[in-house]
């Protein structure tokens, strides 16, 4: 992998190869770059792309999938710690080829090019635990 | 409210609690940073969204109003000086159940979950101040 | 042009005059910042949008329009070297009337307002160079 890093490490900016997954290719990237919390955007291409929607009722993520590709027309998230790790949460809008978009939490997807900035928090690391009123590990708010 | 900053004060990520207005939770926790000027990125989900569309001819708000849940795709937006408070600027992309995807200017909305980011601009914060041509409080471009 | 900058030169904040165009507007605001590598966001609105799709296997971008008032709900992107000259790239999210949604590659449109966040990287810049896979100048990934 190669970075291109501010020299106060405040800034990251780098692509993924082509056929990384884009979810396992950001995190991958936090973690050879030390990251333990940022925040991230990513613009590019993908291949194909797995994303959803967590119903809030039933407390269970329910999964999209859009065979073919797709242009990356935001994905914005952040890095942060779970169970001792570094973890990514991100959601995703994607361009079709007629220019209509769909959008939501993103799983994953085949890169095609992703252009990654991550935004080091330079300071103690939010960690993600079981909220019960989610059914998902967030940061405490108070 | 809980907050996780860099030391350097450049880079806050936090989580606004169920129940919260999107748009008032996070003018009130640039408040209680003491954040005069930002970059601001949100995802996360919602029960409700109040969003919008400015007509340029008319200089009005359309309101648009969804009841129920949603992801943020992703919510971008600044902080700036407004009559001398703080005031947030935000637009919203949110996703749906099947995956389509709605947005535009943010008015509020219910927050299940809502992940922060605040990007602080460390020097004089920008001032809206009526920009005739727009009907709308604007920075000054010259 | 006015900007509000951080001291130490990481975030600027500026708006675009209307009548600009969007992709122009910000490549030369970061021209005259003297800016050679970032991360880019915008919001706003528009009058009219020139965006598009790559064709992963043509090779080809294929451009679409759109004449008539849009909110900006999000502008990402990124600042690098290509070909000597600091170039952006920049994807777009942009809400009609209606709420509904179009987006993918920016090729540009005449601005009404754009509010753009410059996140500096204070290092070497990315280089922009011919990658076969792609048909495209992307930075090295490794």
């Amino acid at each position: 992998m190669r970075a291109y890093s501010s020299d106060d490490g405040s800034l990251h900016l780098l692509r993924l190869p082509p056929g990384s997954d884009l979810y396992e290719g950001v995190t991958e990237a936090a973690g050879e770059l030390g990251i333990r919390a940022a925040s991230v955007q990513v613009i590019g291409a993908l291949r194909s792309l797995r994303y959803g929607y967590y119903d809030q009722q039933a407390h269970e993520y329910q999964e999209l999938t859009h065979d073919g590709e797709l242009e990356i027309a935001s994905a914005n998230g952040n890095v942060s710690i779970r169970e001792e790790e570094a973890f990514l949460h991100m959601h995703v809008v994607a361009g079709k080829e007629d220019g209509s978009t769909i959008g939501g939490h993103l799983f994953g997807g085949e890169v095609f090019v992703a252009e990654v900035a991550f935004h080091v928090l330079g300071g103690e690391a939010p960690v993600r635990e079981r909220q019960e009123f989610a059914g998902l590990d967030l940061w405490p708010s108070e």
